[in-house]
C-alpha cells in the first residue's frame, strides 16, 4: 500500500480519536459525541483517500453499533427507506433503457439536435431537466429520468467508465446530470419535495409562497444559473472529447440504421413512459414512487428485457445501496440526536451584532456548508430551516429574503458532497466519476452558484419581496 | 414463452383475483384478506414456476402498495432487518473466504478426512455444523461459517454454479448445509434464537426447560436425524459423483502444493476465527451479530482481499437481500394484522372431540404447514406456538409432549421453503439449487423429520416427561 493512503488512515484514526476523546461541549450526549465522531472520520476517510465511500461506511456501521453509540435497528433504519430503495430499483429500471437500445435510441435522438458539442449535450440534459421539474417532486425520480439519457450519450460518444475512457464524455455528462438536478429542483416550487414543506414552514414567519411567486422569486438567479452552469463545468473539467461536428449527422445514420423500435425497446418505451407519467402525477394521485419503480421493473422482469444474468451483475447497485443506506442512517441519527440544531444555534448566537446583510451572509455560508454532515436535503431543511431563519429574523434580516434564499440553497448545496441528495447517487455511482472529482467538483459549482445567488440573486429578491 | 409458464401465469393471475375478491371471513380486515391474497399469489408463482422467486417479490412489493394494501414504511420494512443484513453481509464475506484461497484449503482437510464419498462430505457438514451449533445463537450466523466450506468443497470437486456441472456434487452439499441448519438447531436449547424464547412461554404451562432437559429430549429423535437425513438426501436427490477413493490422497497433495498460508490468507483466517468467536459470544457479549459481519468485511475491504471488482460482482447478493427483505415485510404483516392467528384458532377450533393424539398430530400437520406462510422460524413460534399450546392442553394433549414436538418443528420445518428460515438463504441463493427442487425436497425432507419425530420422538418424550 502507498505512504499517502497509509497517512491518510493513520490521519483518519488520529481524527476520531480526537473527537472521541475530546470533552464533549455542553448540551450535547456522550452518545452524540461519539457519532459525530465515527460519522465526521468516515467523510474524512473518503476526501483524504484513506478509504473508498463503501468501506468507509462498512466500517462506519459497525463501529457505532458496537461502541454501543447506536442501537442496531437506528443505525440500519436507512436500509428501509423508499428514496434510498427508489435509487436502487432505479439503478434496475436504468439497466433495461439502456439494454434493450433505447436509451442508445434516445440519446442519438438528443444528439441530432444537441449534438456538434459535448457541451451541447451537457445543456440538453439541463434543458430537459428543467422543462420536465416542475411535474416531478421527486428529483431522485427525475434522476432516474436523465440517467439513462446521460449514460447513453456518453456510450454513443465511445467514453465508458472506464480509466481510459471516462473522461472523454460521460466524467463532465454524469456531472452535468447531478449539477442540473441542483438547478431545476429550485426553479420551481413542485421539483423537491423540501420546497413545499419549506413554504409551509415560512408561513409561520407571515411568508405566503406559492407556485407563482417562488417562481419569480427563483427566476432570475435559476435561469442564470442554467445558462452558466453548463458552461462553467465544462471550462473547470472539460471532456477530452469537445467538437463533434459530425455528430448529428452520425447519428441521424445510426438512426436509419436502428431501424424501427424492436419489440423489447416497445415494452420497455411504454412502461417507462407510463413510470414517467405516475411518477409526475405521484403527489396528486398519492402513489409511492418506489412502488412504481418495483412494478416497472417487474415487468421489465417478466417480460425478460431483464434476466436474472443481468440482474447477477449490478453487484456496484448493492454496494452504493449499503453505503448511503448506512450513512444516511448515521446522518439521520446525528440530527435527531439534536446534534444540528445545536451546531445552528451555536453558529447563530455567535452572529449577534453584526449588521444584517453580514449575518445574512455568514448565516448562509454556514447552512450551505452544514451540508456536508447531512446526506439529505429534506433532512436539512427540516432540521435547520427553521432555526436559522428564526435567528437570522431576530437579528434584522428580512424573513422574505432569508426564506428563499435558504430554500434556494437548500436545492443548490445538493451536490456539495456525492451523498447529499438521493438524486445524485445515479450519477455519482455511474463508475465516471471519483470521489475526488465529486468532491472537488460539488465543492466548486456550490462555491459558484452561492455566489451567483449571493450576488444576482439578492437584490432581485430584495426587488420581488419589497 | 412457452405454455407451460404462460399457463402458470394465467393460474397465478387467477388465484389472486379469486382470493382477492372472495368474501372476506368474518374476523378479518379486507386488507388482511388483500395482503393474504398478494402474499399467497407470490409463493404459487415461484412453486408453479410463473416466475422466479425475485420477479414474484418485485411484483409483490409494487402490488400490496399501490393497492393500498400495506404502508409504504410496512412493506419495506423487511430491508432494515438486521438478520437479512446478517445475510447480505456473510455472502460478501463468504466471498472472501472463498477467493483467497483459505476455503479451498479448509476444503481440502475436510476431504483428508472425509473425502472418500460425496456422502462423507455430507456428513462432515452436519457433524461440524452440530458441534458448533449450541455456540451460536444464531442459525443464519451458523450457517455463515458452513457455506464457505461447502461451496469450498464443491469447487475442489470440480463443481460450479452452472447447469453443466451443479449436480455433480454441489446442489447435494448444499441442500446438505441447509438441511443440517434443520437438525443441528434443533439439537441444542441455545442453537436458534428462538428455542429459548420458546422455553420461557412453554413456563406459562408449568414446563421447566432448561439446557439439559432440552437436550435430553431433543436426543434421540435430533441425532437419528443426523445419522440417517444425510444417506435420506443421498437417496433422493443423488450427486453425480458419488464415490471419489483417491479425493483424500489427491487432497494431501493438493494441500502440498498450496503451501503454507499465504498473507491473504492469513488475514482472512485471523478475521474470520475472530468472526467467529465473536457471533458464538454475541449473546453473552450482547454483540449484534450483523455489526460484527460489518466489520469483518470492512478488514477485508481495507487489505485488499476483497476489492470494490470483487463487490462488482455480487449482483445475485442484490436480487437475494431484494426478495427476502419482502417476503419477509409481508409474511411479518400477515402475522401483525392477526391472519396468523386466526387460521391456527380455526384449526384448533376445529379439533373438539378428537382423541388426545389425533388432536396432537392435526396440531402438529397444522402447525408445519403452516410454515409455508412464514418467512421466519421465530415469527411463526411467536406468533402461534401459544396459541397451538393452549388449544392442545386444553383438548388433553399432555403440555409437554406439545411443548418439545412444536419447538422441534420450529427447527426441523425450515427447509420447508427456500425462504422458510433466513439461515436457509445463502445455500439457496448459491446456485447450485434451484428454486423447483428447493420446494420439493424441502418438502420432503420436513415430511421424512415429521415422521422421525413423530414415531421415535413421540414416544420418547412421552418417557422423559413422564
Amino acid at each position: 500500500m502507498d505512504l499517502r493512503r497509509l497517512g491518510a488512515r493513520a490521519a483518519t484514526l488520529a481524527l476520531v480519536a480526537g473527537i472521541w476523546f475530546w470533552p464533549v461541549p455542553a448540551g450535547l450526549t456522550v452518545q452524540t459525541w461519539h457519532l459525530f465522531a465515527i460519522f465526521v472520520g468516515s467523510i474524512f476517510a473518503v476526501v483524504a483517500g484513506a478509504l473508498p465511500i463503501f468501506t468507509a461506511s462498512v466500517f462506519a456501521a459497525g463501529a457505532v453499533i458496537l461502541s454501543g453509540t447506536l442501537s442496531p435497528a437506528k443505525a440500519y433504519a436507512g436500509f428501509a427507506n423508499g428514496t434510498i430503495l427508489l435509487i436502487v430499483i432505479a439503478f434496475l429500471v436504468a439497466r433495461a433503457v439502456v439494454k434493450c437500445g433505447l436509451g442508445e435510441r434516445l440519446g442519438y435522438l438528443v444528439v441530432t439536435v444537441f449534438g456538434r458539442s459535448t457541451l451541447g449535450l451537457g445543456y440538453s440534459l439541463f434543458l430537459v431537466d428543467a422543462v420536465i421539474a416542475p411535474a416531478f417532486p421527486s428529483n431522485t425520480a427525475r434522476g432516474g429520468v436523465l440517467y439513462p439519457i446521460a449514460f447513453s450519450l456518453a456510450k454513443a460518444g465511445g467514453s465508458n467508465p472506464d480509466e481510459a475512457t471516462r473522461k472523454r464524455m460521460g466524467a463532465f455528462l454524469m456531472f452535468c446530470g447531478m449539477a442540473s438536478l441542483t438547478v431545476s429542483s429550485g426553479l420551481w416550487l413542485t421539483a423537491m419535495a423540501a420546497n413545499p414543506v419549506g413554504a409551509e414552514i415560512a408561513r409561520n414567519f407571515g411568508l405566503k409562497i406559492d407556485f407563482v411567486s417562488w417562481l419569480v422569486a427563483s427566476s432570475v438567479p435559476s435561469l442564470l444559473a442554467l445558462a452558466t452552469l453548463p458552461v462553467f463545468i465544462y471550462k473547470i473539467f472539460p471532456p477530452e472529447v469537445t467538437k463533434t461536428p459530425d455528430a448529428p449527422s452520425e447519428a441521424r445514420a445510426a438512426l436509419r440504421k436502428m431501424g424501427s423500435l424492436s419489440t423489447e425497446e416497445k415494452i420497455v418505451a411504454v412502461t417507462f413512459l407510463a413510470m414517467v407519467i405516475l411518477w409526475a402525477m405521484s403527489g396528486t394521485l398519492k402513489l409511492d414512487s418506489t412502488a412504481i419503480a418495483f412494478t416497472g421493473l417487474g415487468v421489465f422482469l417478466a417480460t425478460n428485457v431483464l434476466t436474472m444474468k443481468d440482474i447477477a451483475q449490478e453487484g456496484e447497485v448493492l454496494a452504493t445501496f449499503i453505503w448511503f443506506a448506512v450513512l444516511f442512517s448515521l446522518s439521520a441519527q446525528l440530527n435527531e440526536l439534536g446534534f444540528m440544531g445545536y451546531l445552528g444555534e451555536r453558529l447563530a448566537g455567535a452572529l449577534g451584532g453584526l449588521p444584517w446583510l453580514g449575518a445574512f451572509a455568514v448565516l448562509l455560508v454556514a447552512y450551505i456548508l452544514m451540508h456536508y454532515l447531512f446526506v439529505s436535503q429534506t433532512a436539512q431543511m427540516l432540521a435547520l430551516f427553521g432555526v436559522f431563519l428564526d435567528v437570522g429574523v431576530k437579528l434584522g434580516v428580512p424573513a422574505g429574503i432569508l426564506a428563499f434564499s435558504l430554500l434556494f440553497a437548500t436545492n443548490y448545496f445538493s451536490a456539495i458532497t456525492p451523498q447529499g441528495s438521493s438524486a445524485n447517487i445515479m450519477f455519482a455511482g455511474s463508475g465516471y466519476l471519483t470521489q475526488g472529482e465529486l468532491y472537488r467538483l460539488g465543492a466548486i459549482i456550490t462555491a459558484f452558484l452561492f455566489i451567483l445567488h449571493l450576488v444576482i440573486g439578492t437584490p432581485w429578491l430584495m426587488w420581488v419581496t419589497r
